[in-house]
């Protein structure tokens, strides 16, 4: 039978047990069996612990309130969805597109950043689509990072940083951001209630004496001189509320978006079409409206505002002082205000938050994440206290979430 | 103002110019200014090029039909693009799922493979799902092969093999398939027309004599002893001509998958939902009618096969002796009995095919792909003669390559 799919290929790792040569192999085989010993590479030794699995799994359980991973439950715009909708009808769209990113996204992208740059963005040699904000990270280090190299975190960091570093075969320097208050863990960093002022000084000193390239999400490319040495990280998930699509991007010089573009051609070739096209359209509508009120790129924040607030007051209700974030979807808060009895926790080797969190998801059905898990092993015990709650619900949502701290405190009266 | 999604974060490779610690970067910056020298990793010297880019390029020209790249332009099955259609609707299904693969999917997977293999899979420690085959590659390589390491490759091999491998620090180590006749460039590995006998028996002398692992897409770890040492590849591209979903996975034994799982929580983490729920639903509808002629892993390769008897007409009509594939969407045949005159392109020095497909693109408007892209330096002049057609396409896509093909005979004789 004419067999259309199954096709076959073989790689082979055996510079461990000897070493081979083509004649070798075709005409003499040793009859000497090795035992079957497969180890990891050492590149990924250490790095199998993830914070996500290992809370995530905890808050499967439906009874349970999650406000763990920033996984938003309010809907997505409409359009966003009818757009995939249609498209998975093309035949054309279902297949292979441009390995840089789909054209018509890549056109998107560009026009969407030069408003905010203000300047000519090249669409095919400037920009690159990746598999999520995280694909981004990843073709950034392997291609721009070598083994040796140091590499500066500033701490708290969102968690894939470290391995993705260490993967690199690169060392983590982590910089505790003492000077620079946090508004939301996990990914944000800016300067406290008032003004961004201090986050930028900051930035800029270290961005003009000390950095060769420099990663961001937001507003560091616009500094003078530092578009050059800045790769911009954006996402469907952050921008349409999509984060299942894992579509990302990287906005960025060509001299160092090349490199990003080789590893990405090695290691996945290119990202889904249907996706890239519904976001594409996506993007253009609300391009065209950016100063209208519609616009998603505005009423998002405004609705997340309300929701912020809601949260805030959630929080304070229970005794908490959380501190109030500008931007973002998370607020953090030291738990340790309240005084849970963790003596029952089985693992006591754990950071505070890490039991704290487990035992509020055990017995409040309430989850979150611990903020220790966004430090290094040894600045672990000056955030232990922290605990993140992400606030991209919707309403019955933050309802139910209400009522189990209104339980919580009426417990505590 | 508020804003919902611009976040910030900084890393930073500064080793190849000065070693930091943080009170220098906190307190005192230097005052000279580095240059801005950025270059790429050592991991990826020399990986940019990539035959896939430069001739999908090539055959971007409407006027030209492309039977190069593996790209159906067939209709892939109503159902696989309806469930899109459907999910896309569905809020939940456009968030984050599962990393190692959404649970209706590894279910689904495991059930097919279970068919198979006639032993018990399971879904979470034995399946993960990729972004394409591709992903699955890289994961495997990533998570198992250390620098220094050997890794077999059989040639021709499918072109993606040698830089992952490289990029993984080891060495390819390249097998000429003389003994074993090739049925399709790039992907297949059989023994001609007649038996599979020759490609199995070698296989097992590879195996079991030299082998601590193998990758492959097919019958191989059905094998007595192979299941342990098998990571069997597959893809949507391949199973339901959607190529653009690149949605891959791997399955093999706990003990080797679970390093591929620590690959992938660290480069991409997850991959996109609702891809995942809709390939889960259409292998449903299949694996519930796998006797059934519409089936469609029944129905595909019936289609495939009156595709291949045309297409392999239409090449002998042109003078070519092609090679007889009894799998796959791919033909190779020996060019040069064309005698085409390529004395006019302009790279000399590269291989024949690759002249030859340049040539072919321009004059006759009929795109291919050369197969020497799918060989070693070394080996690359045995296989230069030769150039891969992809037959998947609609039939007015075949009878738009019979007329050139008539038209070009029409010329010659
Ligand atoms: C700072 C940061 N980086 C990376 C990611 C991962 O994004 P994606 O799901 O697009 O890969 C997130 C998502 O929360 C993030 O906040
Ligand atoms: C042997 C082989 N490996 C890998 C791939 C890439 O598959 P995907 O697009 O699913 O990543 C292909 C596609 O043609 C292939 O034939």
């Amino acid at each position: 039978m004419f067999s259309a799919q199954w096709r076959l290929c073989s790689l082979n790792s055996t510079a461990k047990f000897l070493t081979i040569n083509s004649s070798k192999i075709l005409g003499l085989p040793t009859s000497a069996k090795m035992s079957l010993k497969i180890t990891n590479a050492k590149r990924i030794e250490g790095l199998d612990s993830n914070v996500w699995i290992e809370f995530t799994k905890l808050a499967a359980d439906p009874s349970v309130v999650n406000l763990g991973q920033g996984l938003p439950d309010i809907s997505p715009p409409i359009y966003v969805k009818e757009k995939l909708s249609k498209i998975a009808a093309i035949d054309s769209l279902n297949q292979y597109t441009r390995g840089f990113g789909h054209p018509s996204l890549v056109k998107a992208l560009a026009c969407l950043y030069e408003k905010f740059y203000q300047n000519q963005i090249n669409p095919n040699k400037e920009i690159l689509v990746t598999v999520g904000a995280y694909g981004s990270l990843f073709n950034a280090i392997q291609g721009l990072i070598d083994e040796g190299d140091e590499v500066i975190i500033i701490m708290p960091f969102y968690d894939c940083y470290e391995p993705m570093v260490r993967m690199a075969g690169a060392t983590p320097v982590f910089i505790p951001l003492r000077s620079v208050s946090l508004i939301s863990m996990g990914d944000e960093l800016h300067s406290g209630t008032s003004s961004s002022a201090l986050g930028m000084d900051f930035l800029q000193l270290l961005a003009h004496n000390y950095l060769t390239f420099f990663f961001s999400l937001s507003y560091s490319a616009t500094f003078p001189g530092m578009w050059e040495r800045t790769i911009t990280i954006g996402s469907a998930g952050k921008t349409f509320s999509v984060t299942g699509w894992k579509l990302g991007w990287s906005v960025g010089p060509h001299h160092l978006i090349k490199h990003l573009q080789t590893v990405q051609q090695n290691t996945i070739y290119t990202c889904a079409t249907p996706l890239q096209e519904a976001l594409a359209q996506a993007l253009w509508i609300d391009i065209k409206r950016m100063d209208d009120p519609e616009c998603y790129f505005n009423s998002l924040p405004k609705e997340l505002e309300v929701k912020r607030d809601r949260m805030i007051h959630l929080l304070e209700n229970l005794g908490l002082k959380p501190i109030v974030p500008d931007g973002g979807y998370f607020i953090i808060a030291d738990v340790s205000l309240l005084d849970a009895d963790l003596s029952g926790m089985k693992d006591s080797n754990e950071p505070y938050d890490y039991k704290f969190v487990k035992w509020m998801t055990k017995n409040k059905k309430l989850s979150a994440i611990p903020v220790s898990a966004f430090c290094n092993t040894e600045t672990k015990l000056q955030f232990e206290k922290f605990v993140r709650f992400c606030f991209i619900k919707k309403d019955s949502t933050l309802d139910a979430a209400e009522e189990i701290i209104k339980a919580w405190t009426g417990q505590k009266s």
